[in-house]
């Protein structure tokens, strides 16, 4: 009699066997989630959707590595406000074309990054329809009251820092796409890791910013140039980025080098990468210089890359300089999603 | 310099102008938003999508209205745990053919829905992908610590009760698709209304819950049989509903009589409509007896239509008595997505 249906029975499929969270007074299978925020503690969300051939690609990325980008992109919202990921909420719209299986293989990785960060699947919601695959998570976290690192309170003189390698997302889909069939095999196996197992932040955003030099962070997700920008924006500041300190591990090299015939044309091709849009989830950060030595010990010591890349200016210009030393303005194409239809 | 490209600049006037939240630190624009709970509440959250063609047609609602929906859709989930909404986040996946101007339409019917509750969009995503439009949003809120209302807790003995007329959902996308091209012209004004337009119940719902007689609840976007179904699942418990006290106006009885041609046909299809497939926000109660009278009151004191339909079962059977007296099995057929693929 009890009339479950597919729907249903999907949705138990999907709920079964989530790690439990801390601080869930309610779970999943309610029509909401009721969870308990720590007194002193100021809530952080954050949402991001991901759509199949436009966010992912079904013969590059498993649907596990599209689960675990999934929550790397939204956990790294989360480290750019020095917040402690603890809840998360999937909205899955599900075509004809993908299986239950793989929905749950989605989900269940999307769950294993979330928990090796703290936090909890406790809802969601699946519709199907036709059109492409999408997936939402909105991440709750939390952090200190008052304590929220923010894109703005970037000052005159701050040192830019970035964590990890910008660049290498846009390394894997211009490698992959490369050729037809797009195929994973041309790309240097350290930027694949890179690419479908982002390293979380979250721990390396906390530990930095308790340091209390951090004066504003912000994800780089759209790209180094574009996310930059953003900061500038929201500080009221400016800011140069000197080409040759941009991070850049041998695997980026030998991206930029399959990329472009000459020495000249390899190395425009690595500031592109580094520069323009990639959705890497890395951040960049504006350290008081007071500050600097300690921020890099604490980095060092939890193993996380963080380089200087330049330094913030009162002027509201941005500027890169360039291997040459020549100042060029410093453009941010930034991932657009509506450019090529404008 | 700063290249917002179009995305940003959607981006930009998709934040603009939005209604400043209470409790918001840090409100739409940073990596996430910073929100401050209140001590000695509990946080609430649920997530709903809407997907053109599959929750909504657009040439039955416009984006306003589906905007109006969405809103209604989660502040429903919310009501049902007798809390009190606060903050959302939207997330957007938009193809070609819908405008800006559509998406900022859409967008300021839900924030406006949603102030109308107390409750401000505080962040959001906006991706373009080819396919449907979808709209997924997710609406936090809050209760006082362990005071939510789960669809677990209903004993036998309990009344159960129903808000406003269930059924009037079904009976719109019925009559509306009953001709090609669907139209809302052959749908009884008062249906209408209550689509385009849901009333809130998320007021009614605390205050029912602040008498101390409601033991469970559940919102009947499934339909009244299935979401019956879940909470007497959740409660462990059985329930008989009756059939001549499933509420139905003019309005619900003139739509039964335009789908079926003679009176037994009309009964039956009335039926079919009220515990059928339905995305009606209302709300199903578990009630102790002793307080039904005083949750009378209140309904009738905010104008909420509240009818009793039945009563909880300690055996887990659930038999609807039809309007002969005889008692049947109660069919809960929901509303299924999966239903037609599997």
């Amino acid at each position: 009699m009890p009339d479950a249906g597919p729907e249903f029975e999907r949705i138990a499929q999907l709920l079964a066997g989530l790690p439990a969270g801390e601080g869930v007074v309610v779970g999943p299978g309610d029509d909401a989630a009721v969870l308990r925020v720590r007194d002193g503690r100021d809530l952080v969300a954050t949402t991001d959707a991901f759509v199949d051939g436009r966010h992912f690609q079904r013969d590059l990325l498993t649907p596990a590595e599209t689960g675990a980008r999934l929550a790397a992109a939204n956990l790294s919202d989360l480290a750019a406000m020095a917040a402690e990921p603890r809840w998360a909420l999937i909205s899955l719209v599900v075509p004809h074309g993908w299986s239950q299986a793989e929905c749950l293989m989605l989900e269940r990785a999307c769950a294993r990054t979330l928990a090796a960060d703290g936090a909890a699947i406790v809802g969601g919601n699946l519709a199907s329809a036709e059109g492409p695959f999408s997936a939402t998570l909105t991440l709750l976290g939390d952090v200190a009251r008052g304590h929220a690192v923010t894109r703005a309170g970037a000052r005159a003189g701050d040192l830019l820092a970035v964590t990890g390698f910008p660049g290498s997302a846009a390394a894997f889909v211009a490698l992959a796409l490369r050729g037809d069939p797009p195929s994973r095999a041309r790309v240097p196996s350290a930027i694949v890791e890179r690419v479908v197992a982002p390293a979380s932040r979250v721990r390396v955003a906390s530990a930095l910013a308790a340091t209390g030099g951090v004066h504003a962070a912000i994800d780089v997700s759209d790209g180094l140039a574009a996310d930059l920008g953003h900061l500038c924006d929201a500080g009221a500041v400016g800011a140069r980025i000197e080409e040759a300190l941009l991070p850049a591990d041998s695997a980026l090299q030998a991206a930029a080098q399959a990329l472009s015939k000459n020495a000249a044309g390899q190395r425009a091709q690595l500031a592109r990468l580094q520069l323009g849009a990639s959705d890497d989830y890395e951040l960049l950060l504006s350290i008081e210089p007071a500050k600097w030595a300690e921020c890099e010990r604490v980095a060092r010591e939890l193993g996380v890359p963080l380089t200087r890349v330049g330094e913030v200016l009162a002027e509201k210009v941005r500027v890169l300089v360039s291997g040459s030393g020549a100042e060029l303005p410093l453009e941010s194409p930034g991932w657009d999603h509506f450019r090529a239809r404008t």
